[in-house]
C-alpha cells in the first residue's frame, strides 16, 4: 500500500511527550493563578459564524483569518480570545452577574506567513472582567497582582509589570494641543528602547512635523521616571491642565496605592510613561510585562482598561479590564532558551512497576494500591528482557522502578530503586508510597521556569 | 451603529459559568484517572492537512469533514482524535518509547445534520496503548479497570463494562463457515436489544440467508450468559476447533483473571458476547460501558483492541488497544437528566470579600493572605447598594462571604458568612481559613454525577 507521509503544518505546535508535560505545567499554573482570584473557566467554539466573528471587520486581521463555508454557512475560526468573549457576554448578558470574570485558555488560528517562531495555531490565554456600565478602578489595581503571582508561580522573578494610563497620555496631549498628532506621537515613542532618545526626538521634528518646543515636552514627560512615588510626584506638576489626565492620574495612584496590599513588590512593577498599547481600543490602565534578563522576547503579558467590550453586539455599555498571555510563543522561546526545568515537565508517571513473576496478580495489585494513594504508576508487562525494560524506564525518566518479584511476595515488601541516585531498597508498601508521595510532591515544586 | 446578532453557530456547545465549572470537573476527573495510570498527556493541531487527515478516505466520515484551502493547502479539521495519533506515532516513532501511552482530552469536527444532542464540535477523551510490533494482552486487561476508576470518580456506581474478543467471534464463525457472512451476521445480532431474539433469528434466516441450523448456532452462541466463570466455561465447549477461537478465549480468560487484582468488581463487569464494535478495525478484546439506569444513553465508553494504528503512513505494524468518552454528548445527556451535581459545579470561588470601608487596604490584603492558602477568592469593589451585593454573592453561588469593616479591622478578626445556612460568625483569619479549606475540600470530594 502506498503510503502517505505523517507530516504536521508548518506554523503547528506539536510537541513530544516530555515537553508536553511541561506545556500542561504552565497551563496548569495559569489556571490555577486565575482561579484564585474567582475568575471563571470558559470554553467557546472554535468556530464562529463569519458574521459575528469579523464584526469589526478590516484591519490585518482580516487577511490572516481561516475562513471558509460549509453548507450554507459562512464559517471562520476564533483568531483570537476577546472578540468570542464579547459574543458570549452580549448573548448571555442575562444570565450573567457583573462584573463577569472569567480566564480563557485556548487555541486561536491566524494564518500568518510561516517563520520560526510564528504560530499559525496558538494557546492565548486571557482573564477579563466586565463591567455592566460601570466598573471600579480597584479591578484595574488588582491586574498586575494576578501577573506577579502568575510569573512567581512559574519560576520566574526577574520581570516587571509595566503600568500606565491612557488617560494621562490622552490629557497630557490634549494639554499640549497635540491630540490629532497623538497616534503618531505615541507610534514613535513606541521606538524609544529601539533607537534612542536622540533619534525619537528627530524623528518627531521631521516626520511628525512638530515644533521643537512641543517635541521637546513630549521628551521631557517621556523621560520621567524613578520610583513610583517619584514619578506620581512628577505628574503632580501637569494637575490642573486637563481633566482627562487628572482623571488618568488618580486612577494611576490607586492602582500603586493598593500593590503592597495585593503583595506586589516594588521591584516588580514600575509605572512607565513610555507604554501605550493597542492605541484604538484601550482608554484607561494599560499593561506590559518584561522579562529583564530577556527584554528581547518583547512583553510576555499584556493587557489593559477598554470602555466597549461588545460594542458591535449591543448598545449596552460593557467596560473591562484584560491581560493576555501569547502562551505558545512564550513557551517555545522558553523552551529555545533552555530555561524549562526538565525535572518540573519530568515523568508521566511517578513509578513504574517491573513484575518479576509469570503470575502478575501482585503487581498488579501493588500498583493498584499505590494509585489509590494518589501516585501515578504504570504498570510495564511486555516480555522483554531486563535490560530493555530497564532501557524503556530511562527513556521515560521514570523517578522510581518497583520490582516485584518471588522473594518480594513472600517478604511482603517491593524493591524500589531510585533512577537517578541508583539506590535500591526494599521497603514496605506503606513506604514505598510514603517515599514516592514525598519526591513527587518535591517534584510538583520545583518551578518550570529556571532564571 | 448597526449591530450584529450575538449569535452562537447551531451543534456548538456554549456554556453558561456553572455549567462550565461542572464540564471542567469532568474533564479533571478523567484527566486524573488518565495520568494515575501513567498515561502521558498529548496535543495534535486541530487543523492538519486533508492528505494526511483522509489518508484512509471514503465513508461517512468524509462527507462530514470541515475541509477547506488556505493559501496552497488543503486543510481539514481533525474528526477523531485516532487519525491523529496514528500520525504523531508514525511521524515520531524514532522518539517514542513503546509502548506508547497517551491521554487525548480535545474537540473533533464533524459536520453532522444539526439536531437536539448532537455536535458538530464536541470534545473526545482517547487513552490509547501502543506498542511496537506487539503489545501484551495484560494491556486489555488493564483497559477495564481504567474504565472502572474513571466512572467511579465521576460518581456513578451503576454502570457495567462490556467486554467481548473479537478473535472469539471470528473464530466461532469459521469453525460454522460463515466467515464470509460474519459482517452482516454481526450487524443483525447487534440488534438482539432492540428487538429482541426470536426476530433475530427470524432475520438470520430471512435476511441473512442462513439455513435455520446455522442460524441456530449463532443464536445458541450469542445466548450464552451468566457469571464470567459460567460463560468462560461454557465457551470451553468450543475450544479445539478453531485457532482463533483458542486464541480469543485464552485472551479473555487472561483480562477475566486479572479483574480482581486490578481493584474491578465483578458487578461492574461482564462477559457479553453480542459486542462486536467497529467492524473493520477492532481485531482482539472490545469494550463498552453501560449505565444501568439510562440504557437509552448507549455505550458513554467504547474501545477495543487494534493490530494497525498506523498503517496508511507506515510499514511498521503499531498494535494498540484503546478507548473514548464522547465527552459532550454525555455531558449533555447527563445535564439534560438531571444527573450532574450543583454543588460539584459550584462557585468559581471559594469567598467572595466585601470591604465595608473606604479604604480598601485591609480588605485586599486579607483576600491576598486567604489566597496563599490555597483559596479561591474574590474581592468586591463595585461602589454597590449593601443589597446588590449580597444579591451578586447569590447569584455567583459564592459558599461564603467574608466582611471586613472598621470593627473587624480593629479586632483583626473576619466576618464570615455562610450563604447555605445564614449563619455569621467573627473569626480570626486562620480559623476562618480552615472553615473555608475544609468546605473546599468536601466540595472537591462531592461526585459530579449524582445517580
Amino acid at each position: 500500500m502506498a503510503k502517505i507521509t505523517p507530516r504536521t503544518l508548518s506554523g503547528f505546535m506539536e510537541l513530544l511527550p516530555s515537553q508536553q508535560l511541561q506545556f500542561e505545567r504552565m497551563k496548569d499554573a495559569l489556571r490555577e493563578t486565575y482561579a484564585s482570584y474567582g475568575f471563571t473557566p470558559l470554553d467557546t467554539p472554535v468556530i464562529e459564524s463569519a458574521e459575528v466573528l469579523l464584526a469589526k471587520g478590516g484591519g490585518e486581521t482580516e487577511k490572516q483569518i481561516y475562513r471558509f463555508s460549509k453548507g450554507d454557512n459562512d464559517l471562520a475560526l476564533r483568531f483570537d480570545l476577546t472578540v468570542p468573549l464579547a459574543k458570549y457576554v452580549a448573548a448571555h448578558y442575562a444570565e450573567l452577574s457583573f462584573p463577569f470574570r472569567r480566564f480563557q485558555i485556548g487555541k486561536v488560528y491566524r494564518g500568518e506567513r510561516a517563520q520560526r517562531g510564528r504560530f499559525r495555531e496558538f494557546y492565548q490565554a486571557d482573564i477579563d472582567i466586565i463591567g455592566d456600565g460601570k466598573l471600579d478602578i480597584t479591578n484595574e489595581a488588582e491586574i498586575p497582582a494576578i501577573i506577579y503571582d502568575t510569573f512567581t508561580r512559574l519560576g520566574v522573578s526577574r520581570f516587571q509589570i509595566r503600568v500606565n494610563n491612557r488617560k494621562l497620555l490622552n490629557g497630557f496631549y490634549a494639554m499640549n494641543g497635540m491630540s490629532e498628532k497623538a497616534g503618531e506621537i505615541m507610534r514613535t515613542v513606541d521606538k524609544l528602547d529601539k533607537i534612542g532618545a536622540e533619534k525619537v526626538r528627530q524623528l518627531l521634528i521631521d516626520e511628525v512635523k512638530m515644533l521643537p518646543c512641543k517635541a521637546e515636552n513630549v521628551m521631557d514627560f517621556m523621560a520621567i521616571c524613578g520610583t513610583n512615588d517619584e514619578v506620581l510626584a512628577s505628574l503632580e506638576r501637569y494637575r490642573g491642565m486637563d481633566a482627562t489626565f487628572d482623571e488618568g492620574l488618580e486612577e494611576l495612584k490607586a492602582v500603586v496605592k493598593y500593590l503592597g496590599a495585593f503583595g506586589v513588590p516594588e521591584t516588580n512593577f514600575a509605572v512607565d510613561l513610555t507604554i501605550a498599547r493597542g492605541l484604538d481600543y484601550y482608554t484607561g490602565t494599560v499593561y506590559e510585562t518584561l522579562m529583564l534578563d530577556h527584554p528581547e522576547i518583547g512583553s510576555v503579558c499584556s493587557g489593559g482598561r477598554y470602555d466597549n467590550l461588545a460594542e458591535y453586539y449591543t448598545d449596552r455599555s460593557l467596560p473591562g479590564v484584560g491581560i493576555s498571555i501569547g502562551l505558545t510563543r512564550f513557551f517555545y522561546v522558553l523552551s529555545e532558551q533552555g530555561l524549562l526545568s526538565a525535572e518540573a515537565g519530568g515523568a508521566a508517571c511517578d513509578a513504574l512497576v517491573l513484575p518479576m513473576t509469570e503470575d502478575l496478580s501482585a503487581a498488579i495489585a501493588s500498583a493498584a494500591a499505590l494509585r489509590r494513594k494518589g501516585l501515578r504508576v504504570q504498570l510495564y508487562t511486555e516480555k522483554k528482557k531486563f535490560k530493555a525494560k530497564m532501557n524503556y524506564a530511562d527513556r521515560l525518566g521514570v523517578p522510581y522502578v518497583i520490582f516485584l518479584g518471588e522473594d518480594e511476595i513472600a517478604e511482603g515488601v517491593l524493591s524500589v530503586k531510585d533512577m537517578r541516585s541508583g539506590e535500591q531498597k526494599k521497603l514496605s508498601p506503606d513506604e514505598a508510597a510514603a517515599l514516592l508521595l514525598s519526591d513527587a510532591q518535591r517534584r510538583g515544586n520545583v518551578k518550570l521556569i529556571c532564571e
